[in-house]
């Protein structure tokens, strides 16, 4: 089965905003077995979205619509369905109950501007919006089903997760049964991980491999879909799969349920009951931000001291002055000494520490834009070792050595767990 | 005049990434003052690819096809369109001699599978890629003339900015004198904002405005393109209309250049010849993290404490246990003694604090999520304020908190600008 996907909006087109609607229904029917053949984006125009959905009424199965379902004079999504359906737009009344009952909810006043939302095409059939004012609707037309969704991202994406989704599945008697596994992995590109795992499909036929890269972490995705067998043996056969894909990709396998890098490292530190302390001074809060973006790493996360000055790292960290005075502050000396100083300074369980060239200035022969001295430090530990990447951007720099940084925690941890 | 915009590749349809492709062409072709009447994504497949594009070429001016001129067997574009054409590929000479300088200078070693990139419809003009293996080219189809480029984005922004732009400019007789100001808002939605200024066109029927929501962040952008008139009267036209919206946005333009609030606030530093220290809590890092993403900006940025438990707060920052005891870490008196104590620690001019709920968890009916505490220090004054937001969701809140600290610093120092 084929869908297109039609998204409306003059700010796609003026290239304010990025069209991630799409991209979104393009994954999630991918995962339900369902092949996306065209996307089309047009503008706010009546003429124009009438005639392509007319066009597209002829032409594939399913088309999922976003955008110009709102109260103002550029809406006119609904409008152009009815247009191209032949049919009068009337007031639908299951559609102004629902929004009768959004708004007393909000306390708000439903508004004349308001009303026009639920005039739909005669044969339309109304689908709640439970996140904002706009209703959306499903329409037969020719040989195509119609479903049309709000463009805002969070009430487009609920609807078709809450709603949409089951529709698709009933209609088209597709299995519901969808099975996804999920692997973060870091230490190679995404070609390279295609390459180790480009016999997969001959292995499981029934499987398929997903990729998806968030520098520097790829995530690799085990979709199985639309299987017509028992549930416990697609289960079992998913998990060999998944054991199978490990083998490949061996330890750079991070997370073998798809967590971050700092997900992963706050998982292992919680389940250990271990605290953390980080010395920055090249990722400069990087770290720290990975960390505390998750809720709860209050639990794990105590302090970070993003140094700097060299007076910072010595007045601060206890890094000795004689130290930055022979060997430069980035120097494995000087990272050994900023997970110590941090650790014992913060009074955690372990550090780590980041000293280094993120560029694009500051570099030299000797010490160049992407070399990083990395320490760690445990109660009975303390080691500082020297990488270098090849990245020009400030950035992807800063990412790297951050990441860098929390693999050195998370191997240690992991290895903790193995032999504890 | 209009244009279209054609995404060729699995990769978009399957949803494995975003077409920011397409939303970097628009944008350029408007600050051209094309307007983008419709933007096509379809997969690698010979015929669908070459019946849009025969369609294409009796619809609209300009279209701009991005994506499949690689040496693999998915890549086709050439192909459909020489189909569409109805014209052979011939093998261009000065496509494989580009090619083989591109080769020479990276010491690789041209394959046959790269040679096929060379194969170009036989009236195509090539078009040089400077920065990758494929060679795009130009073509004209019935009333439209094609620009197609390579999908991997680098390249084809460079190829666009470097070469196919200029060519769009002279065959169209389009000015090139494109004037462009822009000015960064902090406070106020992209909605407001466009009430706000709602009669610029106009006032100033020449130019048009354009909005970028950056979060918390917006940019607004004045643009006069395709102007027949004197250079010197446009220049002093954009300006006036550029005084006309800060007339209108008041203090709540932060950037009359278009800088982000940390380089804002980090140029004024540099000027002033000043240094900051920071102490986060609730922001665990961001802000740190934003002023280091400035390549220079140790120059004024000497440290920041990350002291997300209390022990850190009371013996790194030297805030009073009392205070802890007294009021708890969410309080302004709190922030208070974190922005100071950060400022002696570190030695800097100036310190910012910040001490709040990010949730979506640790919230309480007195100390809400999205309530913060920001403290701020120079050597004359210390003062702390509580703000509250209404964001559900963590990483929103922390951009708010760290965002609303960098403006009292920005505040403060164009204070201090104005009266020395």
């Amino acid at each position: 089965m084929r869908a297109y996907i039609l998204s409306t909006g003059d700010e796609v087109l003026l290239g304010d905003i990025v069209d991630t609607n799409s991209s979104f229904l393009c994954r999630k029917l991918k995962n339900m077995g369902i092949q996306v053949q065209k996307i089309i984006a047009v503008g706010d125009e009546l003429d124009t979205i009438a005639s392509n959905i007319n066009d597209i009424s002829f032409k594939t199965d399913i088309c999922l619509v976003t955008g110009g379902l709102g109260p103002t004079g550029d809406d006119l999504t609904a409008l152009a369905c009815g247009k191209a359906a032949d049919q009068a737009l009337e007031l639908n009344l299951h559609a102004l109950e629902s929004m009768k009952s959004y708004f007393k909810r909000k306390g708000f006043q439903l508004t004349r501007e308001n009303e026009k939302q639920a005039m739909l095409p005669v044969n339309a059939k109304m689908i709640i919006n439970d996140n904002g004012t706009a209703p959306g609707f499903s329409i037969k037309l020719n040989r195509c089903l119609f479903f049309f969704m709000p463009g805002v991202p969070l009430e487009m994406k609920l609807m078709f997760e809450h709603q949409i989704k089951k529709m698709i599945i009933n209609k088209f008697n597709l299995s519901d049964k969808i099975l996804i596994e999920r692997l973060t992995v870091f230490g190679l590109g995404e070609s390279k991980a295609g390459f180790l795992l480009k016999e997969f499909e001959n292995s499981y036929p029934e499987m398929r491999l997903g990729f998806r890269a968030d520098f520097p972490i790829i995530e690799v995705k085990i979709v199985m879909s639309d299987s017509h067998m028992d549930k416990n043996k697609a289960l079992s056969q998913i998990k060999e799969a998944k054991l199978w894909v490990i083998g490949k990709l061996e330890n750079r396998v991070i997370s073998t349920k798809g967590l971050s890098m700092a997900q992963e490292a706050g998982r292992l530190l919680t389940q250990q009951k271990k605290t953390l302390a980080i010395a920055e001074s090249c990722t400069g809060g990087l770290i720290a931000n990975m960390m505390t973006d998750i809720d709860g790493s209050s639990d794990y996360f105590i302090f970070s001291g993003v140094t700097y000055s060299n007076d910072a790292k010595i007045n601060i960290l206890n890094v000795q002055k004689k130290t930055i005075i022979d060997h430069g502050a980035v120097h494995e000396q000087t990272a050994f000494e900023m997970a110590q100083g941090v650790r014992q300074k913060a009074g955690a369980d372990f550090a780590l520490s980041t000293t280094g060239i993120a560029g694009p200035t500051g570099g030299t022969k000797a010490r160049p834009v992407g070399m990083v001295c990395i320490g760690i430090a445990g109660d009975d530990f303390a080691k500082a070792k020297t990488y270098k990447f090849s990245f020009n951007d400030r950035l992807q720099n800063k990412t790297m050595f951050a990441t860098m940084a929390l693999e050195l925690l998370r191997r240690h941890l992991a290895d903790l767990e193995k032999n504890p």
